[in-house]
């Protein structure tokens, strides 16, 4: 608290990232990153970028990067907005579309994030409970039958549920609001559900963001991006262009380009982890865990036993998972799914906890 | 324009970049790069973040870097705050510390992305005109003296004037306004002015903020940071934490903090520019020019023919600087130095269009 600070900074409430060792000799599990390295031909790119040019801004609009993904979803090079992170990305989308006088609706479990943004942005917003079964129940998401509704966002799959809508549920949705902004928030997409790209050129009010960090192995690069109509991508860039007009590095643009440009290489890595999440559902069933159907790279399961005291015992036996101590979720551990390898280390040692 | 967007979106003033040409076919002294590359350590280091530890977040905190910069600036490490390049620290500075109800002040003649923030985070300010010689008057700048001070932010040296106040001078305002917020945008600093870090152990209302993108040659890196009390570090580390948990990326954080200690590498380098701007200052005064006096990488001059039509014969001619068509100021250039071959390319150029 201090008098130099802003009536907002006092009134934030910063969003708090999972646990991120330093010392690295966890099996770690806890923040969603892919278990295999990115593809050779980003990290031939971002060492290409990385070079004496670094004297030199960046491309302040990122085309090389924005060409790339537009080829692979099919869009123009104008539909697409890239950004520091879909962190960054979802920040922008707060500001310039979800901020309006009547609510923005969320579901009340979904990425702790949001409520962040809203404090920051002093958005209007109304978390809208999740079904006994942590579904999403689409007549909540609707003009006609909810009381207001300003904007709405939503990951699809949700996190930390990992139960995805289909396309056909998601049209409904954005057929019931055509008044508002929906943006869907698809980091984990890639993982089993569908991406609602497709849909972009028939609704436009509809934005979907996507990340580098979780399908394509680049957390550490800090890359994300939005597709929707053109008029919702400007919105955006006239955001973006009054915060940081260089948000992205010669070796983020480099290296994200590469690696959307590398098909098999991320498509079997994908697989990879399809798999590998199967195998432990089925395991995690058979010790007698309430495992919810995942389409993302973790699952979100229930131990017939103390949650909390499960996530602190394996903690102290090397392997890290998240464990979030909040309403209706607390009986849960989100596990990341790494390979094969370190899932086996898990499961040994819960078989050993339980 | 659009239904979609918020209100706030409609209102925007979006910055304008210096031209960034792709074909890389001119002399560029319009974006004041260095025309030196960065410390062969800080290109080493990037090429070694980007590897297969990519797939893994950075480290939220960026500890590595802050540890760099505090023990070069001989402060704590939490009296350091980094982000995705000074515009991200100065965005979030704004929100953070100077949005208060009275006015933030700032030069009418300065950094132009500063009203951008204002209009982007809906803050009240007041543009002060400087003296007619482009200087700083002090008694502009107090709790005592002007109408109202919620907070004040100017660059030092300032930009496009490259003009620089003493540390004595920087002092009065700290000590004229101590319930106000005093933000000094260091971008140039190393080129010949005098840091305030020294003074922000004494000074619980400052905060200097300073960039990798100049004098340590990283532009496309996107890294800058900003140091003061533990106090006003926590409010940008609140507003950061609600915007975007990891902003810098794993080449950013190793690339820059290997830079920052190559001490040796950028005195150099700093010494070369500065001696190559006191040149060319007398060069264009021998020209008829008059040269402001510049303590940054870049002069601002005013010919003595019409200088929007110098601005773009010199283009034609394939060499860019930066013209700004804005009151008091469109009768200067503003010219980036470069290594000396590049500036005698631009006499060159400007002999023959004299």
């Amino acid at each position: 608290m201090s008098k130099f600070w802003s009536k907002r900074t006092h009134e934030l409430s910063p969003y708090t990232a999972g646990e991120q060792p330093q010392d690295q000799q966890y099996t770690k599990l806890n923040t969603n990153e892919n278990p295999y390295p990115p593809s050779p031909l980003a990290i031939e790119a971002m060492r290409a970028a990385s070079g004496e040019a670094m004297r030199l801004y960046p491309d302040p609009n990122s085309f090389e990067l924005k060409k790339a993904i537009s080829e692979y979803y099919s869009v123009w090079t104008d539909q697409v907005f890239v950004g520091n992170s879909s962190d960054e990305v979802l920040a922008h989308a707060f500001v310039a579309l979800l901020k309006h006088s009547k609510p923005l609706l969320f579901p009340d479990i979904s990425y702790s994030f949001y409520p962040s943004y809203c404090k920051l942005f002093d958005i209007n917003y109304k978390q809208v409970p999740l079904a006994d079964d942590f579904t999403i129940d689409l007549n909540d998401y609707s003009e006609a039958t909810a009381d207001e509704v300003g904007s709405i966002i939503f990951p699809n799959p949700n996190a930390p549920t990992g139960i995805a809508l289909t396309l056909v549920e998601i049209e409904k949705i954005l057929k019931a609001n055509p008044e508002s902004p929906v943006v869907i928030d698809e980091a984990y997409v890639d993982f089993g559900a569908r991406t609602a790209i497709s849909l972009v050129n028939d609704y436009p009010n509809l934005l979907v963001t996507q990340t580098f960090s979780k399908s394509r192995s680049l957390a550490g690069l800090r890359v994300g991006f939005a597709i929707g109509s053109v008029e919702m991508i400007e919105a955006l860039e006239r955001v973006k262009n009054s915060f940081n007009a260089y948000p992205l590095d010669r070796a983020a643009i480099a290296g994200a380009a590469a690696s959307i440009k590398d098909r098999a290489y991320f498509q079997e890595s994908c697989s990879r982890i399809i798999k590998t999440r199967e195998r432990v559902s089925d395991d995690l069933s058979d010790l007698g865990f309430t495992v919810l159907p995942s389409k993302a790279n973790f699952v979100f399961a229930k131990p017939e036993k103390n949650a909390e005291k499960l996530y602190l015992d394996l903690k102290e036996n090397g392997v890290l998972v998240r464990y979030f101590n909040a309403p209706r979720i607390n009986g849960f551990l989100r596990i990341t799914i790494g390979t094969d390898e370190d899932m086996d280390v898990f499961m040994g040692k819960l078989k050993q906890l339980l």
